[in-house]
């Protein structure tokens, strides 16, 4: 049995894992990120503080994040994901090494209809080798599941990888 | 430097281990739980699962709780903790083996308001030995803060113990 106190203490510290090791990853690659949800903004302060020199674009549909953690305008794309990431994913095709994804909810069937989104919009902004953590299970092209780092517990988060191309 | 992000997981880690740390110390004590601030009903989930034969009281101003994480109509006490606190607290004076108060929000002078209610109101209602979990930095007259277990971050939570008397 996991409580919700659970579920949510051990998304987050799997989130938590799988960005700093994703941070050291892509520590000497080029290339832009995308946050897939910005919610409060809690995820965007980690990742605007850890990576301070990346590019970073926040999709969301409706800003509500708390006053610190709000990106500037410029580095917003407000609207349905359904429309802006394919739209993004042209316009900054091969050149994403760093995608965080968290637009799940306790809502399931909405859960699949945003992880299909996210599956068939992501896949041609991805640079080689680049990094897709997730609190939904994804299935982008051209992507391979990795093992989770020490401290993230299984099925709370997820962790992919853009292979190298052939 | 630590990050909303951060700040979230680690007050949750530290809110976990305190909590399954109360449900030790309790296991052999009678006593009702007292549970200040609802919210979505994560810690409630917590609660009603590990201490399935505690009476529980859940105060709240307004029920916005996920639908499985909503107490039963007769959990609730309804209102301003400044209000229902002093109430509850005459009316179950000394029965109360664990309080956990989560009150505080992102608004500073708020979390002084709501801790100074706390501080001042839960006092009559507990057993000698009980303990208090709190998000906010108590000051419970005959209270005294203890060491936190293995697994919280200081400041992050914090953790009461009611003393025998004499």
């Amino acid at each position: 049995m996991i409580t919700r106190l659970e579920k949510l203490l051990y998304r987050l510290q799997s989130q938590h894992a799988c960005l700093n090791w994703a941070f050291a990853e892509i520590k000497d690659k080029p290339g832009i990120v995308f946050e897939l949800g910005l919610g409060l903004g809690r995820t965007f302060s980690h990742l605007r503080a850890y990576l301070p020199e990346r590019e970073i674009y926040v999709f969301e549909r409706q800003i509500h994040s708390y006053p610190d953690c709000t990106p500037e305008e410029r580095q917003l794309v407000i609207g349905d994901l359904a429309e802006t990431l394919p739209h993004m994913a042209a316009r900054y095709a091969g050149k994403v090494c760093l995608v965080n994804s968290d637009v799940g909810s306790f809502d399931k069937e909405q859960n699949a209809v945003m992880a299909g989104i996210v599956s068939g919009a992501a896949g041609p902004a991805l640079a080689p080798g680049a990094i897709i953590t997730s609190d939904l299970p994804l299935d982008i092209p051209g992507t391979r599941p990795l093992p989770l780092p020490p401290g993230a517990h299984e099925e709370r988060f997820y962790l992919y990888r853009k292979e190298n191309g052939s």
